[in-house]
């Protein structure tokens, strides 16, 4: 049923030509997952086409680099954007992660029950934190001074950083997913919200993947602890589910190396 | 036509008994602008009766406390907070100043044209990144090392960050907006989107008055430079407005001190 990795990657609706709706383009740097992966893990976990147009082929960079070039003024209706990723449907081009999200996840199923026209708030509630305290933050770990500098220019503020980053804040954050997932909101647990998955778990489970990756002996000893048991239990969950499972085990799935989550073995804990 | 400053605090829809819309209620720090003030100027802009539940009462602040609570698991229908603001709204309990926002806007009349069922996205879009570069990343400069400890314990680390905030981080973001400006979809750069006030051109405005707080020099050269001259044209247009104009007139509007905006002259350009 899922199309092939190429087929995904290539084309989009030219096997449902009878479609009006237009196909689905992910722009975003090519070969890491970074913040275009929480856009792929929707269209992934639904099975839904989409073409993610600069890894499908590196002749398609400047179909990004000349969105996101600082001469760029839009068009009659989109601004520009700032950075990737870019989601391109039809004529409409949307930017910034968490808003991709939002215009996707009514469409795919992932915005929460429809008979409650609150959902979408509770569920995007969850999504904008999950991102600020574990991909936000995370990312300042290893670049807490100058976004445009190299790692090994703020080696030493990276290591105060990352300190207080894995004593105090990752506590914080899980320790609030955990609560969440307590919450008469969530219908037992299994989810962030109402029972179902939504893009938040979606959200959370990539943002935990890559913390765990980035400091996997903090995060382990955190997991031995024991104290973030429903919020481990969501990650296996999500990873369990068919359409998940069969992405990681495919090359669509790309490695971490020098994006948001680094592992650095100098910031992980002692 | 306004309400005085004492009831738009304290009495929301008393006067206007006969309707069944449950009051706006703000929950956020009291005594500080902060990231309630977004929310504020929503209010504010449209003459929309509020509650500032905080503001209204020093008294009323574990109802604020008791949300944000590390033991606080929320109800049946919301999940709980992390962090202010957040808004009450009958039953419903929305957090994160972008996705309070959202929620506001198509009430207030201040998410784009009605007619364009995607200028949420591009609203949306336009004000999570002017969070994201004015107002997250301005935050930073002051506490680039660790949110929880005083400035004076990272005053170095600080200097460095500010010094790369004001050089590079600023005029990428100015540059941004003032591209925006120039956008055909801005409908000729009076406003961000399509030539009407959205929560955009609010969150810009407040987010610029705050960098201006915070680094007067540096924003002084920039504004003499011409370089964003529609940004600052913008500013000074929402500054315009008679309803805004009568707030930040009013004892409503509080001023800056030890928030997000922190005008350290050791931090400012030379």
């Amino acid at each position: 049923m899922p199309p092939s990795p190429a087929s995904k990657r290539q084309k989009t609706t030219s096997s449902s030509s009878s479609s009006p709706e237009p196909p689905y383009e992910l722009l975003y740097w090519p070969g890491i997952p970074g913040r275009g992966e929480h856009i792929r893990l929707c269209f992934e976990a639904t099975r839904t086409p989409y073409t993610d147009v600069v890894n499908a082929s590196k002749s398609n960079m400047p179909q990004l680099t000349s969105l996101i070039s600082d001469t760029n003024i839009g068009d009659a209706t989109n601004p520009p954007p700032l950075a990737p990723p870019v989601l391109r449907h039809g004529k409409l081009l949307v930017s910034q992660t968490p808003n991709i999200l939002l215009y996707l996840a009514p469409q795919l199923g992932l915005a929460g029950p429809e008979d409650d026209g609150t959902a979408i708030y509770h569920v995007n509630q969850l999504a904008l934190t999950a991102l600020d305290g574990l991909s936000n933050e995370a990312h300042d770990t290893h670049h807490p001074v100058a976004t445009g500098a190299y790692y090994e220019e703020q080696k030493a503020e990276a290591k105060k950083k990352a300190e207080d980053y894995v004593a105090k804040r990752l506590p914080k954050f899980l320790g609030y997913f955990e609560r969440v997932l307590q919450s008469g909101a969530s219908k037992g647990g299994e989810y962030l919200y109402a029972g179902v998955l939504t893009y938040a778990d979606l959200v959370l489970w990539q943002c935990l993947d890559g913390v765990m990756f980035a400091f996997p002996k903090a995060l382990g000893k955190m997991r031995e602890g024991g104290e973030y048991g429903k919020v481990f239990g969501l990650h296996e969950r999500v990873k369990g589910r068919k359409e998940i499972e069969e992405y990681l085990g495919s090359e669509r799935r790309m490695k971490y190396s020098r994006g948001i989550y680094r592992h650095y073995p100098e910031l992980d804990a002692e």
